[in-house]
């Protein structure tokens, strides 16, 4: 299905320039005109694919999303076998974190849809879903990891909550990524014990 | 000096104009018009007051923070002496989540203005320097409550970044009051021990 593909390729084009638009200058900053001009396509091609700021915002946020999750089970392949539950905790926390050139070019799209979200409640549902998958898989490897603490769902939201602060406090320079690496450790020796394998 | 007084009450007056719009909308839908409707002048006389979008922005978000640090000192006066450093802890950082009906008022324009601040270096400047005055006073209280861990600037900056993740989590639904709460008594509880006072 060449055609299908093709779409989806260009609805990807023009989340990529949205992604980058609000790198540079956040969601104000996107109108259909600069989404269309970034992306090098049309305005009415823009509008063919989205109906609506919100929805393109929403497939935005989805390919980041995706890119996230790959990027996350990449690193874990990197770990090797055997590998313990605390390495794979750090890889997934520390990539969600913008620590380096690309996370720091992605970041700025959750926060812009964090703030959309907040008062956009068909925005706010996929991030309610999203993270309570994320907060399932978390407490399921905090259980695996042999924490006898019976509230691994309580852990799992404390860790997740801590990551998207550091977030915010990396992308405004409020901390720098040696500080935030350290929390996220010193966090993890805290709830599954110091890692020495 | 009325006529002083009056220039306040004027731009402190255009600043709630602001975050309401914020927390009705979003920062997109904050237009000068919009703001001038809002809070009742004309455009003329906000043009007066803030040249640029961004110092009103800037100006909303100190309004904000210093309505929070007078909630903060309310709410110590209320612990009544003696109180323990994980009182006044536990009720600093709760002022800073949006608990109650003010706070989930207040708080659009925070997630707002780290959203701007993420892409503005100006706004970020005056963000890190009250956070780093933030940390400090977090620091000497854990330093004071007799945490012999070496680290307190790295508690106080992981509590701080707890919270700010917290606080984005129940903007958009993602936790409630109850469970916000419940995390920070936690991890009060694991740097401070549990409190019996």
């Amino acid at each position: 299905m060449p055609r299908r593909v093709d779409h989806r390729a260009r609805r990807q084009q023009i989340a990529d320039a949205v992604c980058r638009l609000a790198g540079r200058h956040g969601l104000e900053g996107v109108s259909l005109r600069q989404v269309a001009a970034e992306a090098g396509v049309s305005m009415g091609r823009v509008q063919h694919y989205f109906t609506t700021k919100d929805e393109m915002l929403l497939f935005a946020f989805r390919t980041v999303s995706e890119r996230v999750e790959r990027r996350i089970g990449a690193a874990a392949e990197r770990l090797g076998r055997p590998h313990t539950v605390r390495a794979v905790l750090r890889a997934l926390l520390l990539e969600m974190l913008p620590l380096d050139e690309q996370g720091r070019l992605e970041a700025p799209i959750w926060v812009a849809f964090f703030g959309k979200a907040v008062v956009t409640p068909e925005l706010a549902a996929p991030l309610r879903a999203d993270a309570g998958r994320l907060v399932g898989f978390v407490a399921e490897q905090i259980r695996a990891g042999g924490n006898t603490d019976a509230d691994a769902d309580h852990e799992a939201r404390t860790l997740l909550a801590l990551v998207d602060g550091l977030m915010l406090h990396l992308l405004v320079g409020q901390t720098d990524a040696a500080t935030a690496t350290a929390t996220v450790d010193r966090h993890l020796d805290r709830i599954l014990g110091a890692d020495t394998a």
